[in-house]
Formats: structure tokens, C-alpha cells, sequence
């Protein structure tokens, strides 16, 4: 049996403990839909939605993951029925701390009621599991250097503006 | 003696899990002011006050709650100043988590220093505690259905708009 | 209508976070059994049961706490039959911090299910929730001043062998 | 590609939360080897390692569950080793609270280090989720009723004996 | 060898438990420099910068702090690139709950990346550690009394205006 | 002025996080003083105490850490009155979770009454901080490699058993 596999998130912009958790969801499923979750009446942010999906889609091809990895956008509604739409077993989401759980575990509930999927969390590796998005546009709004926290797409991405 | 215990939350809306901390606080106390706190000049969110005591009121009656339940609302001052007026013994939380915890935490101290009021927390069901009124107003706004957490009244107030 | 809570622990010994607690059940209800738990077939400890208990009225007496306080002790069966035989509606627990609160709900729900008794935290004073009887036997073995965090009937009875 | 998860755990006895944890790992993972970890020179508990396995298969039977899930057990070795001999890729397990994840990352990371397999967490039921097994065996022993938290298959083997 | 820390803030206003941890910085490393970090863009709030530095000054002064304390402000970049300037070796924190390690897990990683400062947390007393700027803020706002949370020089400016 | 910094532990072994925080010890104050604790009435464990202070004096030596690092032991008493015989300003801790912070907290209270020592906590780098001397024992006695959590004088001292 072939099992899918959503990893969501507004990635803005997809840090290397993102990528890790895309990657721990590709050894565990067969394929894997990395799903950026943004809404269009929120512009802002650092990159577009499109933009997200190229630099994480770049970021992948270099990190040479395994596995069968779709990434696209989602703007139109729940999650749950996205993941009713393309068939889902699971959603993947990284757990950087307890207060990630306590934050995540109500949505869980929701989600297995509304689609039945299941929500499954692993843990990225301790060094690149801290350092949020929300903190990387901080630093480099302040014009610090984010090279350690993010792949070398989010750089480029950002250099280019 | 008889004593008097306080239920504040904004309840936008009142879920299975506020009902809870409700019937508990009915069975520890003679008396319980179910307290819908909100802020007139934030007007916005699910429900209107009166609509939200109006459900809580019906709720109550619908789950045949033990005990003397009083449904009002409260927006002009300090929740100290309320305590005080009631002559209450004590506020009743429920907590979800141990972030609830840590919130609840720093009010405590300031209510009772203020009003000599105590706040006692209790747990609801497990099956019941986990999802807020934010997460359902956010499931309401996307379609999705939030029978599973909320009292019918809610349901029914919502289907009427 | 008249309700009683009980406050069980080992209160070995008891110390100025406890008493805090119990003060604030005496509060809250209009009878407070305080229930030294203790287990006949491990004696070991600072004070023997018999000890507990007096060293508890003694403080209770010293500090001059409202109510109807009733201190006594149990070795022989599950709490919730305790609770059954004196017609308690509550247990009132003190909590430290979250790792109390992961500890204590378990033991809520089955003394629930077993007893249809509630589970009711408090917070004691910040200045004295931090130091428990485990810490104090601790620094008491060593020969450290423990006038801090523990009522003088302890320093007493300590003193006194 | 066919996947194997293991879910190891001491199930002395198997709660109701572990079977949820069991099911979720069987919809997640094509085969499932439930593994019953236990120390021979520590014999005690409430059942032998024999029994846990045959209680564990009662249960996983009465329930229905879907897909392949083998029952064994496992006392010489490290847990990283079983899991390479069998192939794994996946070790799963339930959280209860934060607490788990503290005493759960730590032996993640060495097993990943070890056998390269990928812990992953699911949440159970919050109605089955909060009663552990070391909490039933004290209600046991002091003569209380478990029948809540545990399947029908440990109420007979408990009864039997 | 001589060592500067960096104690910062919003400080709006300080708090006793602000005080608390100046004084254990204070104690700790040769130079302190206390940071009023705002952001000129977003006014509002309750004291201006310039208030906050003079309230804290008078607040060290009455409270007879040991040791080197400035007071400054900081309102145009990266907390890392102001450590770097002075020749930082620490950053000192207080915290008062897990929550806020959480919150500073993060940045202490960033801050030790950009500018090879270490942050120290340290733990306030617990009477003084529970109550925030946001909550003394909101407590004013309602017309309530904090004279138990804050320096007289709060009270002072407070009452000022 | 110079400062005198205490860090405690029993050390048995010492990790990479144990290094990683004598290390920021070391830039924080002048001198360090690393204590290994034990307790002669029970000996077992993996390491006797002269040798985990010949394995962290290696450790450190091999590590070429900066500063003034002396390694000792102590079984005698409070680590209050060490720190009050060496005129120790702090106590410096490392936290690898919340569950850390929570033990600690009552600990740090404690002796900064008996010796008004500060205890001062930072956080080892991520990578080190999570795998704790009990997990290395156990790995160990099970034959597994603990190359990635110790230095290189801790796999030595074992190999030579």
C-alpha cells in the first residue's frame, strides 16, 4: 500500500530544521507534498508564495533528498481537506519544543476528525531544530547574516531582491 | 457558610470543555457567575456578549447543570473589581496544558492581591479540553464542522446567522 | 449545602508551601481533612506518622488558620476509599510547577472514575512553593538551616531528637 | 516499498492509550512489530513477559485492528539492535505530555546514531491517553477498577490469576 | 580580566523582578549595562524610552545597587551588533517560566552566532518573578493598584502624568 | 574583582554537553572550579570518583579550553558550604530541557540562602546538550558506541577496563 504524506507550513522561508523534517518524512512515505499554507488577503512576509515553492523546491534538488517530494501552495481553506483531496495517511510536523506540542496537539484532533488523517511528529536534528522563520526575517531585516539557519536557496532568494 | 465562585472567559464561543469547568465549579461552590468578559471597543469575533450569554444560558439548561448558575457579562474594569462586588471566594480556570498554567499564573497572584479572591484551577475531560474557542471560530470560518466541541446551542446560533 | 476537601500528602514534613495550601482549602471549604499518607511496610523518613500529624496541628494552631481543620492519617487503600467514606467533594493539591501538573492528572482522572471526587489546584505563595519535603530532608541530613521553608513546629520536633 | 515500525514499550499491562498508539501505528506502517521490552533479572511486575505478549494479542484481536501487527518480545540487547535486525525504519511512540518528549528525544537521537531508524511520535486519544500502566497496576493492587483505561483481555488475565 | 554584561529590555515599566535581575547581574560581572531596547516606529506603550532609562536609574540609585550600572538605549539594529560594540560577554536574563526559555532558546543560539556573547539566565525571586511589564500595564490601565510589582519610580512616573 | 565560578555534577561520565558548559563557564569567570560530587556510601556506577576527575582533567586539557579550570571532587556535605569554603560567586548549570529548570529551581533557592551563591544557567549547544551520563551508561553496559556524546578520554578510561 502507497501512503502520502502532507508537511505544511508558511516556510518564510524553509530553514535547514524544515528540510530536515522533509526529509525524515520522505524515508517514512512514499510520497511526500510539501505544502506552503499562506493567505492572500496577508501579503507581507519575506517571499511570495511562489517564490517559497521555488526556494524550497531548489533547496531539495541540492540537498539530493530521497524519496518522491511534491511541493506546492494551498491558500483556500482547511487543511484537512486538502489532505482529503490528494488522499493523505499523514501529516508531517517537526517539534522543536513542548510548546510546539501543546500548540499542535488541538489542531491534531481536529484534523483526524474533520479527514481522518493522522498528524506524526518527529524531531529534527537539535542543530537545526531552534532557529524559526519568524527569527531568520527578524535577523535579516536587522541585516544579520542567516547562512547557518537556512539553505543556500533562501540566500540566493534573498540576494536577489 | 455559603461561598461564591466566578467562571470568566470571553466564551466566543462556549465549547464542551468551558461547559465542563462550568458543572465542576457548580459542584464546589453554592453559587457560580458564569462571567462573559469582552471589550465593547474590539467588537469583531464569532458571536455578539448578549449572544454569547444567551448560548451559555441555554447550554446550561440544555446539560441540566447542577446548582445556582448565573450567566452575565462584564467589560469596564478590572475582573478584581467584579470579584469584589459579588463578594466572590474564588475565580475557577480550567487548564488545558501547562501554557494555561503559566499564563494563568501572574493573574492569580494580581487577583488575589487585589481582591483577596483565590483561583483554583480544575481539569476538564480530557476528551473536552483540548480545543479553544479560537480553533473552532477558525474551523467555523473555513466550512469545516465543530459538532464534536461545541453544545448544540452554539450550533444552532451559528446556523441562524 | 456543606462540603469537606481533603489535602493528602506525605508531609515528611510538612513545610510552609503546605501550609499555605492548606489554609487556602480552609478557605474554600467548609471542612478540611489534612490526610498524612504514609505507607507502614517503608518506614525510614524524617517523622513518624504519629509525629506528622502532630507536628501539622501544631502548625496549623501556631499559624492560626481559619476554619475547621481536621488532621489525621492513612495508610490502608486507595485514596478515592477515603475520600467515599468522609463524603469529601475535592482534593486540594498545591502545584509547583507543570511537572506537578503532569504528575497529578492522571491520578485526577482515576480518583474521579473512582470516587466521583474533584481535583482542585491551587498555587501557594511563590516565596514558598519552591522547596519540598524531599529538598528539606535533604538539607536537614547535611546539617543546613531549613527556618526558611518550614514551619518552627518542625524545627522542633527536629531539634527534639 | 514496504516499511516495518516497531512500537517497544514495557506493557506490564497494555492500557487502552497503548492500544490507540498500536492502531495508529498499523495505518501509518505496512507491518508492525509490537515489542514487549523487558529485563529478566527484574522479574516482579503484575504480568510475565509471556503473558503481556498473550494479553497484548487478545487485545489487538478483540479490537479489530487493521493491518500486519506481529506481538514479541525482546530482553537482550539494545533496542536499536532489534530494530536493525528486523529491518525498521520507523520506532513509534505515544506522548502523553512534554514530559514524555523530554525522556523520549534523548534515546531518539541515539537510536537514529545507532540504527538510523526514525522515532516517531503520535498523539493518542486524549480519553485513553493520560492512565499509564504504572498507575493501573497501583489501582490493581489496592483493589480499585481499571476497567476504563485498560482492554477486556488484562481484566481476564488479572482475574485468572 | 575585566567583563561587561548586557541586561536587556523593554522595560516598560521595570519591574521588581527587572530590579531583581540587575542586581544578580550586578553581582555576577564587573560592568552592567541595562538596555532599553524600543522600536521608534511603534510609540504607544506607557512610558517613553527616555522615562524608562530615568526610572530605572532612579529605581538602581534607591534600591542602592552594587556595582557598575549604565543605563542606556537601543533602538537601530541587532541586540548582537550592540554587544560587539561594547565588548559584551554575556547577555543575563531572567526567567520566570519554561515558557520563557522556549522564548530564548533561539535567540541566545543567534546571539552567540553573530556576536559571541553568551546569555545566562538567571532565576529572580519568586515573589518578584511572577508579574510582567504586559500585565502591570494592564493593571494600570484598569486603575489598579501595583505598588507590589514595581520600584517606587514607577509609581512616581505613573503618577505624574 | 575576581570571580570564582562553581560547576557541579557527578560527572559519571562527563559528556560533550558537560565540556560545552565548563567551557562558557570558563569565559564567563576568572576561575573555575569543576566538582565532581559523589557519594562514597554508594560506589557502583561506571567510573570511580579519581577517575572521572583524571577523565575531565584529560577532557579539558585535550579540549584546549581557555581560562583557569580546576577539577575536584566532593562527598562531605552541602554543596553550599563548598561554595562557601572556595568564596564562590556562582553555580553554573547547564539546561538541556524545562524538566532541568524545574529540578533546579528549588535547588538554586536553597543555596543561595545557605551561601549566597548565584546559580547561573546556559544552554550547551544544541547538539551537545540532549544525550545525559545515565543514557551513555546505559548504552555502554548494552555494547553500543558513545563516540558522538563524550570526549575522547571517556572512551578511553572504559576501553582499559
Amino acid at each position: 500500500m502507497s501512503r502520502l504524506a502532507v508537511v505544511p507550513g508558511s516556510f518564510d522561508p524553509v530553514t535547514l530544521g524544515h528540510l530536515d523534517v522533509i526529509e525524515r518524512a520522505a524515508r517514512l512515505f512514499d510520497d511526500v507534498h510539501v505544502l506552503v499554507v499562506h493567505n492572500p488577503e496577508k501579503p507581507g512576509g519575506l517571499l511570495s508564495a511562489d517564490e517559497r515553492v521555488a526556494v524550497i523546491e531548489q533547496a531539495v534538488a541540492d540537498a539530493g533528498l530521497p524519496g518522491s517530494i511534491t511541493v506546492t501552495q494551498y491558500s483556500s481553506g482547511l487543511l484537512a481537506d486538502y489532505c482529503t483531496q490528494v488522499g493523505a495517511t499523514a501529516l508531517v510536523k517537526g517539534i522543536r519544543s513542548h510548546t510546539d506540542l501543546v500548540y499542535e496537539t488541538p489542531m491534531a484532533i481536529v484534523n483526524e476528525h474533520l479527514a481522518g488523517v493522522e498528524t506524526v511528529f518527529v524531531l529534527p536534528r537539535p542543530e537545526h531544530a531552534q532557529v524559526s522563520s519568524t527569527l531568520v526575517r527578524q535577523v535579516i531585516s536587522l541585516g544579520g547574516d542567516v547562512g547557518p539557519y537556512v539553505p543556500a536557496a533562501v540566500l540566493a532568494a534573498v540576494a536577489s531582491r
